[in-house]
């Protein structure tokens, strides 16, 4: 249901600077030490938990993580990024320092099985073949396969929590599971707007679809690590709604460079997402603009995919203001991600790892 | 993955007293009082759940349990017997007395909501067209939506657990989320053996899918039940293995209905499971019994399905034993049922209520 931050090439850099606020100028580096640590820390949390699975579901989710070939040998795929969990402990380290980091790595272990059961199922749903550089575990293992496994982990993620005897678990057990709810209503709103007419679909309706699919597990990571740290609701609040922010500015980001992206550097041919004439925001906001352009817009995209339309299609987006919009629009959840990250935890110092994920997850940095 | 307990026409009576110890004769009419009485506790539980989805997904769920039609509005279909939100209440109550069984409901509702969850998945994977007399959901809704009401469905149970401040609702939690992997097990092994020769299918290997597929949350119900009761480990053990067990017997019948059942009476044609080359428990028992019937049915089930055939065929399960091995095994799983209710409740009185249920459930007594 969420995106999945990894992107299947480097984002090119430069693209979305405008309007956007660079803070962290060391080009990545802290947020990459921050990932590299998360990961070293929930992988065996999270090996542990596959050893409570029969031994085919294993492998499929093992494949899945990018830990196993198909045929079982080891497979040096990525396994993403580990952004979420990374929030989780980032954000317990900053509010409750080492103690607290240590004490949320089942719950950072348990936020990326969560999320790595909504891609196996989107995958199914959405018939993907490729995520993370490989073919998608259905197309490997079969549908049933898939959606079992998926099953199992957000099972899985469950029962880490319950068996988790910190006093946060009941909290981030409530707080995960009603995030489930919201990415089953993002992947559901975004799949039900696929079948519908672009002049049929409102730039609220693709926001709360973005905000759902990708800002609600973003948000839900740096709260639950809030509250391991034993962090007030209003601190826990603030950095759900700090992640929330981010998320929507990453998913701007994404969909912007989907269209003005270089196809040599982001992986995926020019124009693919126009192709699949998908509502992205910028799309949205432009079909919606009253705008001259906004007409030759929608005249386009009602009709069946001519390669040679793709760069008046494109223009006519720009004309429309969608790629503005997108860009200024991503600029102000920044902002506001840097307003709540301020809220929740006022010292710069102590907010510094948040900071760098989130513009990791933006690439504002880069 | 578990099956529903709740075929689509009453199973045929006396059919399989043979080698089994009546113990109530009320004709199924206490359990028919306490299945009502469990259906009036967790619908409010359920609806209050509902509520959290948003419409659409609602709908699925609604249309799913049998309150609604497809178009929203009211319908009178069954919700299924809520078998097991009736075990976790009456085991509550046994060991507990009614203010147990009040604060059971919440984790009852839980149990339904896992077993529903399943249900909307297995339908999708096993491509049934046909719940509770209607069209599945996935057939009228679509799959994608059938995936999500699921996930929502597990996300919800866990939820309401974790928002329960009944000092017992983490270990529920946690037992309920292992009760989901093993269901997922269970219906994998079954899904994985459907593709596999006749012959390459042990009967230890389908007596364990079907513990999974059917004992496992049969088991989990009653020993939640035990847990919001307070229940010392044992108690909570020995009513987990007598669901387990209750639920195999359940199974086993259900599969000796589906051969020599009455058409007019299980609502399925003749030999439909034959016909389907189910390798269900009285026929893996006959295939692997290393008799003349076992080569002959062997040839019958290697071959594509001739309705000429179907009385050899049953004919050839008998001769093999199959049948017979059934009925006993059926036999002596509800006396494991009833050895294990007794080392937990050990006063028949109290031990009445989950006794009427084992026996509904195993038809027995009708």
């Amino acid at each position: 249901m969420a995106e999945s931050l990894t992107p299947d090439a480097e984002r090119p850099s430069g693209e979305v600077q405008e309007g956007a606020v660079a803070v962290h100028a060391d080009d990545g580096r802290e947020a990459a030490l921050i990932l590299d640590r998360a990961r070293e820390s929930v992988d065996p949390e999270l090996r542990s938990a596959f050893a409570l699975l029969p031994a085919q579901m294993r492998r499929v989710a093992r494949y899945h993580f990018g830990w196993e070939n198909p045929d079982g040998t080891p497979a040096d795929g990525s396994a993403g990024k580990a952004i979420r969990p990374a929030l989780v402990l980032t954000a317990a380290e900053a509010l409750g320092g080492g103690a607290a980091r240590a004490a949320a790595v089942r719950a950072a272990a348990a936020v990326e099985l969560v999320h790595n059961f909504t891609l196996l199922h989107d995958d199914v749903m959405d018939r993907d073949v490729t995520r993370r550089h490989r073919p998608t575990a259905w197309t490997v293992f079969g549908t049933a396969d898939a959606i079992l496994v998926g099953d199992a982990l957000q099972a899985l993620a469950q029962m880490m929590l319950a068996r988790d005897p910190h006093p946060a678990a009941p909290r981030a057990a409530a707080r995960i599971a009603a995030c489930v709810i919201e990415l089953c209503e993002g992947q559901h709103a975004d799949t039900a707007m696929e079948s519908r007419a672009p002049d049929e679909v409102t730039l609220d309706e693709v926001l709360t679809m973005a905000e759902a699919k990708t800002g609600a597990l973003i948000g839900c990571a740096c709260a639950v690590g809030a509250l391991y740290a034993g962090a007030d609701d209003e601190a826990v609040d603030a950095l759900d709604a700090f992640g929330r922010a981010a998320g929507l500015a990453f998913q701007l980001i994404d969909d912007v460079i989907g269209i003005w992206g270089d196809p040599g550097r982001t992986g995926k041919p020019a124009g693919a997402d126009l192709a699949a004439r998908k509502k992205s925001l910028p799309v949205v906001a432009a079909l919606t603009s009253g705008t001259p352009g906004a007409a030759e817009l929608a005249a386009l995209y009602g009709a069946p995919y001519d390669q040679g339309d793709l760069e008046r299609t494109v223009l006519a987006i720009e004309r429309a203001g969608g790629r503005d919009w997108a860009q200024s629009q991503a600029a102000d959840r920044m902002a506001r991600a840097m307003d709540q990250l301020a809220r929740a935890i006022p010292d710069p110092a102590l907010a510094d790892g948040l900071l760098a994920l989130a513009e990791f997850v933006t690439r504002r940095s880069s």
